[in-house]
């Protein structure tokens, strides 16, 4: 992926158009009469810089003046929402990109999405725009909460703000209904991305990353276009500490369907997409309140310093939904501490529970000295977070008042005690607005709805310990994933022996063995030692088993020759066309702890998928299996392996030996290094299986296929 | 559990009182000033029947009319709130029976939640009650949105309803945020129960089953004080077709601790509580905001009649997030038929994806006709329920009328096909209330947050074909849980040969096998058939295999006696105590296809409780159980064993042989008959292992220990 000094010059000219595009000092709106009111609206966002209408017929629409076309601007302007047809949007991009606009929404739809002559119609559109940024076609636009500039041709909900989230969604819906709802999430962008002819997530993430405005990147996925981008953009926030929350659908069989025939992206298994999250650090969510709650906790409140949370509610029946919610997260919760207990005890009645989360039950209400012990006695302890869990009633309940004081009570505890701080309402609606935003402006996430409260500090407490993992292995550099060659159509298999001189010669460990003619079998196996195991080698037999071509424990040079002989004939009935001219012998491993399978999947988009798991005839059953994207380092290689069900055999189960956990993660990374090696010709590769012994691992069968 | 007419009749007279203080005519509330209020709130919440206050020391209280004593009440109220402090509510409670009072609220804390002298207190309290109802002490009390009755201490803002929900809480404060909380549900009734001395939770399900008008009931647990009467009431509530909602905490180690401490309920694990909901057909919820959508589907729509549902968004987006949701909650999505297809491509564009979850695009959006015609083609194949996706956006935007023209479109289609509907909110902020309402009235649900209201649809869909399920078996009698006896503290434990025999009795199919003295043991496998296997059986030695007690795969008179030589020098030096006097000789069964392990134990208020799994080496590692209540029906038993993770080892897997399932279920069902007839007695029972074999199951060994 050498750039030349020309593509990177071009490279940097796109990415400075498309800074141009998200914030811009001039708009242009090109449409017929409908586009006056998105004018109106870019104007009552705030925007204050200048607006050009261009339409050809008009002289004004609604009172504001129209340029006859694109060449009579008095400027070139940064930003363009195009809202004529998608034949002429080609025609009018072509023009923006001669006059030197920065950017263009393409807000059409009849382009790729359409299949056929869209997508010539889409390639067009391409080639017309040059090195101006193009979003879409087929989408929205985006919302600009820190400037005001709204490229969207309908209403929106969004506020201003001074610094936020981004979020980029392939669904307008879901940025028209994110801007509606009232949730006091910070949005710095809104984008939809339609198409992605050019534009895709990937440059948006980086863009996102430049602006220190940013802090905190939602994407909503159907499918990713480039993943190898898209990995090296989520690398690099990772790297900046810009957390990047995502909501793919297609998980279910229907879904991924409907994800293919709304937006033609490839989709990839969600398994993959499970795997490239986790290695980058990126939070995944579930729906998209979910994804509006997190994105509201890392952006008003942070990323928590570790995983322990000191929480508060006024009843035992909140506390315990707290705790049951947050054990699914993987939460700690510190108990209290022995001077925190005493100060409680002088604030709470004696039938008080002191507990972390902690029922401080009515007698601290509407005291703000009480309260304020309260908050101190759990947040002084160092916990990475605080919540309060608190419902306000009705208005007309005159209650309201004693709530606030427990809110800011908590919210000067938490600024204090430098602790990121959320309160949480059990009920999404009780958290009245006016609240929300003193909340916020305290720097306390206001945080609707109890399961996705607690989820939205689960993820970020991930994140963080995600993050300083990755940090602290110096391995940010090899989190994105490979580009994996086409492959030809062609491709060779290789026999087993020769699949297993190629790994070793990466430090997989073969058994001893020798490929003799099979007359010479019973001689090889003496020098070897018994006992051994020998089978019939050909590229045309991958399947010895079923071939009857394979003969275990064999303890004699006689049981060797009556072996070879036997398989010999059941190949001949089997596979009449493979010559039996190489027998395998093989010295045999000693007591297996553990069978596992290792293998290597091409996998479209994702490059290459290492599969670890347990062998053997249940494997089926129990699924225990794990996927990672390559290049694999070692330290995943190590989790993953003890992250399998089966993982306690490995470590002295039941009295058992433990196994060489060393040597496991020394073969398999030789196999993930041979893969990394012939990255680009590499279709599948299996070693089924790898034997776990006590003091070493072994494979004990092999196959690869190359493109040719 | 026989009643003599005397218990019959006082169970009726409290029945009785417990409706009157459910659905006053008459209300009297006693405490000081602050009681005012509440006599107010109930004004405001429309209650027409007679209010009293009673207070000793002022004639009148803010203008209303003061009783000096209970005695001086013109008539004895149905339902009294009593504010008074713990040590006085004994005594008044005393009075109000003696008046002839139907029930009272015991608001006051200090009872048997503090320990100690508060259980006395609790204790006069219940004596003082006679058979008036007590609700509490330490509660809330009640709101019955029905009649306007709202014996209540505080502010409350639940509306008054035609007919609705039950909510039956242990916390005061949920009942309060319920009320609080815009979503509506109807709520016929809001209970809190406090301590639960006598109206439990049973009592109150029972009490609302009486009233038609409560469509579905609601249940927060911390834990059940009386797992037997609950499972009674719920069984009860199956019958008649009332859906129970549960929302229990103490799910996490955690929560289970907070939840003793805060309500002192007897727990049991958690395990527990989901095999009691599975049996019963009660709906499990996560959290509140679930527990509210659910009630308000099953309300205002109902329980569907089959479990597929049609779904309708205005984009691919929701659309894709609907086909996610749904999988994990089992609903199914039928494809649209040819004629659905047919009618959708004369309204729908030409790239539209005609597809259930439909994405319609916004071509039909604002046109009533056509709107009407995309809900027809997905209602029309009779759908158990079907929901549309819609998110109202802000008021100023003028664009909501679109919105109402597809919402009455689909509630009008839901109508005419006779589906039960539900409109979904993807954000719960985007249903407007006036929205909600008039779907409400409409008999579609108006659904708030996509997560939520997703599960909502799935959980009726459950309750729906497990309540047919058992219907259909005609096994409704059976759900209640056993009662089991407390155990004296002194037990026996019963030798395999024992074990055996008492188990066989029941039908459990064991070896052939002798119990012979150690010298005629090789005559005895002579007898029995070769191979055999050998095991000394003692009472004193329950660990047979670690004491080298057991020897298997004999094939001849001299490998047994060989054998019983060994194993009799190996148990002198483990045991050295035991006799050896008596040797089991057991034919040994054929190729075995699973091993299982059945168990029974002992789990306090729960009665008996059975589990099943897969047994072996790895069973520890994959979990791979079932745990089931007692008494247990067949199909149960058989659901649980296709249930396991190891199940398709039953039935043919990769070519193997399949199981003879009906004699796995007829063993475990002997070893459940026999549990069953030892309720009393029973303490411990295993057998492990039980092998399935392909022409029968068969136990290998047994252990019982009883009740002495």
């Amino acid at each position: 992926m050498g750039h030349t000094p020309a593509t990177a010059s071009r490279d940097a000219l796109r990415a400075a158009n498309l800074r141009r595009l998200l914030n811009p000092a001039s708009i242009a709106f090109i449409g017929g009469r409908s586009i006056a009111g998105a004018v109106q609206r870019c104007r009552d966002f705030g925007f204050t810089g200048d607006i050009y209408l261009v339409n050809p017929t008009h002289a004004e629409i609604d009172g504001v003046r129209c340029y006859a076309s694109i060449t009579e601007l008095p400027s070139a302007p940064d930003a363009v929402f195009v809202a004529v047809p998608a034949a002429q949007t080609v025609g009018v991009v072509r023009d923006l990109a001669a006059r030197g606009a920065g950017g263009a929404v393409a807000y059409a739809s009849g382009f790729s999405e359409m299949g056929g002559d869209g997508a010539a119609l889409q390639a067009s559109l391409l080639e017309a725009a040059g090195d101006m940024a193009v979003l879409g076609p087929n989408c929205y636009g985006l919302l600009n909460g820190l400037n005001g500039s709204a490229l969207w041709p309908v209403a929106h909900g969004a506020a201003r703000v001074d610094e936020g989230v981004a979020v980029i969604t392939q669904s307008g819906n879901l940025a028209y209904n994110l801007s509606m709802s009232s949730r006091t999430v910070p949005f710095a962008y809104l984008v939809s991305v339609g198409n992605q002819a050019m534009v895709d997530v990937a440059l948006l993430i980086d863009a996102f990353l430049d602006n220190p405005k940013v802090r905190a990147i939602g994407v909503h996925l159907e499918g990713l276009k480039n993943v190898h981008a898209f990995s090296a953009a989520a690398a690099r926030a990772l790297a900046r500490g810009v957390p990047i929350v995502a909501l793919k659908s297609g998980v279910s069989k229907l879904g991924a369907q409907l994800a293919l025939s709304h937006t033609s992206s490839l989709a990839g298994s969600d398994a993959l997409y499970d795997a490239l999250f986790k290695r980058l650090g990126i939070i995944r969510v579930k729906d998209p309140v979910s994804l509006v709650e997190t994105l509201k906790f890392l952006s008003l409140g942070g990323v928590p310093k570790n995983g322990k949370l000191a929480a508060l509610a006024t009843s035992g029946g909140d506390a315990g939904l707290v705790a049951d919610l947050a054990e699914t997260h993987g939460i700690e919760f510190p108990p209290v501490s022995a001077q925190g207990r005493a100060t409680l005890q002088q604030v709470l009645p004696a039938y008080a529970n002191i507990a972390n989360p902690l029922d401080f039950t009515t007698t601290p209400w509407g005291n703000p000295d009480a309260m304020r012990v309260c908050c101190d006695a759990l947040l002084s302890d160092g916990p990475g977070a605080a919540a309060m869990i608190l419902d306000y009633p009705k208005e007309s309940t005159g209650e309201r008042p004693d709530c606030d004081i427990a809110a800011h009570a908590f919210a000067d505890s938490a600024r204090r005690h430098g602790v990121i701080g959320a309160i949480i309402s059990v009920f999404p609606d009780l958290t009245p607005p006016e609240h929300a935003a003193q909340m916020a402006a305290a720097g306390v996430a206001p945080l609707q709805g109890l399961s996705d409260g607690i989820a939205a500090i689960g993820a970020a407490m991930w994140y963080g310990a995600t993050r300083s993992r990755i940090l602290e292995a110096d391995s940010l550099s090899a989190l994105p994933v490979l580009q994996a060659g086409q492959g030809t159509g062609s491709s060779r298999l290789y026999d087993e022996w020769d699949s297993k001189r190629m790994l070793a010669e990466y430090g997989l460990t073969v058994p001893a063995s020798e490929r003799v003619a099979p007359a010479n079998a019973p001689a090889a196996a003496q020098r070897l030692g018994f006992p051994v195991c020998v089978k019939i080698v050909s590229e045309q037999l991958p399947h010895k088993t079923e071939a009857g071509a394979v003969a275990l424990k064999l303890d004699s040079p006689q049981a060797v020759a009556q072996a070879v002989e036997r398989m010999t004939q059941s190949v001949a009935q089997y596979a009449p066309e493979v010559k039996v001219e190489r027998i395998l012998v093989e010295r045999m491993a000693g007591a297996t702890i553990l069978e596992l399978i290792v293998g290597i999947k091409r996998e479209e988009d994702f490059g290459l998928a290492l599969v670890l798991g347990s062998g053997g005839v249940l494997v089926e059953l129990i699924r225990d299996t794990a996927t990672l994207l390559l290049p694999v380092r070692e330290e995943d290689v190590r989790a993953a392996l003890l992250g399998l069900k089966l993982a306690p055999l490995l470590t002295g189960y039941r009295g058992g030996p433990h196994a060489d956990l060393d040597a496991v993660v020394h073969n398999v990374m030789a196999i993930a290094r041979f893969a990394q090696a012939h990255a680009d010709r590499l279709m599948e590769l299996d070693v089924n299986p790898l034997l776990v012994l006590e003091h070493d691992a072994v494979a004990v069968d092999a196959l690869i296929r190359l493109d040719a």
